[in-house]
């Protein structure tokens, strides 16, 4: 299990985690009414922070919640933890519910739960950049897919499958077209052109850049794409904020192009990791 | 907003609400893991709470968790916690997470939270009972439905517009197949029959004992239903732990029937009342 950060941020204060106190007539745990956004560090350093305050602003406001501290507050928060929780990288989860509800029915959005949370950063393996990864497609539409919420049920429902499968995540799809990975973007490469689904998804951070990297070389298309055309694209890949770009090679038992990660994929990622340093 | 209980129990202790701390780290918090059950005092008893834990562990092992008392256990909490919090009438809520996750991703499931809080019962307005309710047709389907889990999302992001438009509820529907509402199960009647939707449907408490009093009258069937055979039925009701039989004459502008609560249902809410109690 990662190790979590010692310090937290509650609702305007940074105090030791076991003095951090959930209210258990929260919404965020009684009725699931909560968004987050999730970043990592590189060299320290929130990465791609501007983007994730972007998005997280965005969810909150599709739960018609505000994000109770301007981005300087929240960047200032971001460092105190960090320096105080002192991972050697981390992952920063900011986490905005709706507040304590009396009688989990209503809540006062004035008054949202908003927490800051840190774990040390998790790495996969290198062998996933190397060799690709193994995605089990599971029929499944997240409840409000533009937002990022906390509703991962499907997700963890299925951990310990996806561990015991060797596999990196769950792919969802549903009527035939598919969306994205649990926790990560999916892209596809076909004929030369990069394939994107063009709604019904989570905007992704690296997601976009990387797409706005490959647009320089390859034509980019938002577009639905089936479940066959997605088991019958020359390449795949997926893109996290906490992951970088991972070429996909296999989708259940179904073999995508020649099994190995394929040659746009490797220029993309190679792109990415020169631009940003990820 | 709803009175709630002083007292609460978590994790073993009842202990006073503003000293039950969940973590920040709860994986009920973080990601949506979690289920619950809620019942109703009557006359100061748990009323069918037999039924309720019996949903509340099937919930539970949907998840892979297991509720750590048994149910003489529970059962003495939920009365330790209705003598402290000394509400006139209360509404009773189980709640089981994944336990604290330190890094997000992983959790024991044998180290799960286990909350019992209590509300001061909510009353609807007699005219529902009299009158008839309207729900407004909402497109969803809950992410595990057969499970009563914490995703109420949908529901709580439209509960405004529930309130401001005098509805009591939503009513779900997927691929042109009504399920249920947010808070409560569906039934229609049409040609003198009883239709209860036949999958993708929590089991109800009071609805199972509804159509089970129906049976001995009426030919009661499980088979889809239509949002178009929803509209053109005779009569429809919902069903709630809360709120017993409500007859529904409106679904958004279109009345349902004569636009009264209709004959068999309100047979149905007598022999219900009558052999209830509620």
């Amino acid at each position: 299990m990662g190790v979590s950060g010692e310090f937290v941020f509650l609702n305007g204060a940074v105090l030791p985690a076991d003095e951090a106190a959930i209210s258990p007539f929260d919404a965020g745990l009684l009725r699931g009414y909560a968004v987050f956004d999730l970043l990592q560090t590189l060299r320290g350093e929130p990465f791609m922070l501007e983007e994730h305050l972007a998005r997280f602003r965005g969810s909150a406001a599709m739960l018609g919640l505000r994000v109770p501290l301007d981005d300087e507050g929240i960047t200032a928060v971001i460092h105190e933890l960090l320096e105080r929780n002192a991972h050697a990288e981390a992952t920063v989860r900011m986490v905005l519910t709706g507040g304590v509800s009396p009688d989990g029915m209503h809540f006062d959005p004035t008054t949202p739960t908003f927490l800051i949370i840190t774990h040390e950063l998790f790495e996969i393996p290198a062998s996933a950049y190397d060799d690709g990864a193994r995605l089990l497609l599971v029929e499944h539409r997240r409840e409000l897919p533009e937002a990022k919420t906390t509703g991962y049920l499907t997700w963890l429902k299925n951990h310990g499958r996806i561990e015991a499968e060797g596999a990196m995540d769950l792919l969802y799809h549903s009527d035939g077209l598919v969306s994205e990975a649990a926790t990560a973007s999916f892209y596809v490469v076909s004929g030369g052109r990069v394939l994107a689904p063009r709604e019904g998804v989570l905007w992704g951070t690296v997601g976009s850049k990387v797409l706005e990297i490959a647009e320089a070389e390859y034509e980019v298309v938002r577009c639905d794409i089936s479940v066959e055309q997605a088991l019958a694209a020359d390449e795949a890949f997926i893109t996290s904020s906490v992951r970088g770009v991972v070429p996909v090679v296999r989708l259940d038992d179904h073999v995508i192009g020649d099994g190995r990660p394929g040659p746009v994929t490797r220029r993309l990622s190679g792109l990415f990791r020169a631009e940003t340093g990820l």
